[in-house]
């Protein structure tokens, strides 16, 4: 399958192992240059913005209606995976060419560095000529749709999140001459603490929490912790949702956030339709992550997204990152069919 | 009191914040240097052995008999308290003054280095002609004496330790793509085993255990922790509670381990008497720190050791550290009465 080969060629710039083309790196523009070949194969007309970002345009016969658009990034991490990103790009080609011309005018757009705060759809939402729809095709990074036995799933928001970081003051004391009961143990309440913003994660749907850093001081083996600072990143589908598992773990410093972003009902009704239409299950969920399909949507554009199923338990960000064959073939398929819809309304 | 401007002067050494006078430096030869004047002054015949410990000696009347000793260390941590072993060295100085030439031999000592594993007291005992009894005032270091309301406490014996790692793995994987009901964050289970960890010490009479020290793997804040590694310091005064608390709590590996040291039966009840002589409450208690009279008691000398209340809830190798100079004041009477009455035995 020309998709899969066309993968393969992208994951080979930049040396393994796994994926190496971080955003506006020379790895990137030649991955970026390779897309472009392939745009111009399937007949499509090749531009660059002012922004790096590459975009392969089919005019269509009626160029005062707002246009249809898909793509993904051809960024990576640093060790990263064959299909996230590469493969919404690689599948965006194949399907403009198997559609060609149709009422509205399709293009397939690769955006720069979407792995590092997608920095090139912001600056293309930003300064750019918005199209009317985005479909996105891309890896779910995650294992829901294995658990599921669905090979696709439709998006129904990205995930908001906040992050920070928590402080526990304790009393640090000698490890050997202080008993039990008269501690103030800063990492044993913080342990009890851990806890319980898992409690508050799960009690809340579809919300998740994580501790993923954690500072003991003073640090030493026969010393009873006397502070613990430990970050923490929430997120979850939807702004109320988000709000109360904020106000639930309680952060003591901010170091970031974004607000939630709703897909489009006109793009999540195309895809539930072409989804259908192969006899699939219709699985939608929300995406853990965040994408390029996000900002487009939090700028106005009627935005969705299609996920493949992970193998692997859902890795991600690694070389380990997989998708069945016949995942990524049925994928194509029901983006090519979707983007059909949107072209020809 | 004189003992308390010794202790000063002695505090005054190597520049502050607090005591520093680490072992085999400048700071502790000059404090040496110190206490050999004022075991000269108090009539003591002063010497020093090929490992640096000072000595300071009155023949008793019956030299065939086995010598009563006193002492402690003059060497301190880095930033550390004014009375921790310092005062044991003073006081000895003081109590043999007031003495004056009993039937048994008197003697007072400081041992070297005791803060980084008792070096001078570990060496004497290997190749020095060992003492019949051994006794040692020290600073608590810990609340119990203040919660019990009492100015001085008989040790029953020093606890024994076993120190070690445990580890967690877990599975890591995106924070925001991994639902809260399929993570297996090693953080998460290392909380529990935390709270598990300190509720086995709850259990066990006068154990305690300390979880100072803990990695994450691998350590970014949106990445769920796929592996923990922490320390475990256990100490009981017991071999049986040791070998419990051990078992129960489970270590991967382990660092080191001592087997806990009891306090000499002739010279707890010298101490034990002595207390109730001067009309106090006789409060008996494990050390949970290492102390020389463990070596000592180990080597197989009659050890006991009187504790003083310390004031700031036990703070100890810190600035923080200290005693009401009326527990001091009424802490060199008890030692010296209990010397009295072991060398006039």
């Amino acid at each position: 399958m020309r998709v899969l080969e066309r993968l393969d060629a992208l994951y080979a710039i930049g040396g393994g192992p796994g994926a190496n083309r971080p955003g506006y790196t020379p790895a990137e523009d030649e991955a970026h240059a390779l897309a472009a070949g392939w745009m111009r194969d399937a007949g499509l007309d090749v531009s660059v913005d002012p922004h790096g970002n590459l975009v392969g345009r089919l005019a269509g016969e009626d160029p005062s209606l707002s246009e249809v658009w898909t793509g993904s990034h051809l960024d990576s991490v640093p060790q990263g995976g064959r299909y996230d990103g590469a493969l919404g790009v690689v599948a965006g080609i194949e399907a403009l060419e198997r559609l060609g011309r149709r009422r509205r005018t399709l293009a397939v757009v690769s955006f720069r560095e979407e792995e590092r705060g997608c920095v090139g759809s912001q600056r293309f939402c930003a300064e750019g000529a918005l199209p009317g729809t985005y479909l996105e095709l891309h890896h779910e990074q995650g294992p829901r749709l294995a658990a599921a036995g669905a090979p696709l799933g439709v998006v129904t928001g990205i995930v908001g999140y906040k992050r920070g970081w928590k402080t526990i003051e304790g009393r640090a004391g000698h490890a050997g001459t202080t008993p039990m009961d008269v501690r103030d143990d800063a990492l044993v309440t913080a342990a009890a603490e851990l806890l319980r913003i898992r409690d508050v994660a799960r009690s809340i749907p579809d919300a998740v929490a994580t501790v993923g850093q954690l500072e003991v001081e003073p640090g030493g083996s026969n010393v009873i912790p006397g502070r613990e600072r430990f970050s923490v990143d929430l997120r979850a589908p939807d702004l109320e949702h988000l709000e109360r598992l904020v106000a639930e773990v309680g952060l003591d410093e901010s170091t970031g956030r974004t607000a939630p972003s709703a897909m489009g009902d006109g793009a999540r009704a195309a895809l539930r339709a072409a989804v259908e239409a192969h006899g699939l299950p219709v699985i939608e969920l929300a995406s853990g992550a965040g994408h390029d399909a996000g900002i487009l949507a939090t700028a106005g554009v009627d935005a969705g997204m299609l996920f493949v199923r992970a193998q692997n338990g859902g890795a991600s960000h690694s070389p380990d990152e997989a998708a069945a064959d016949e995942d990524v073939a049925v994928a194509v398929d029901v983006l090519t069919d979707a983007l059909g819809r949107l072209a020809s309304a």
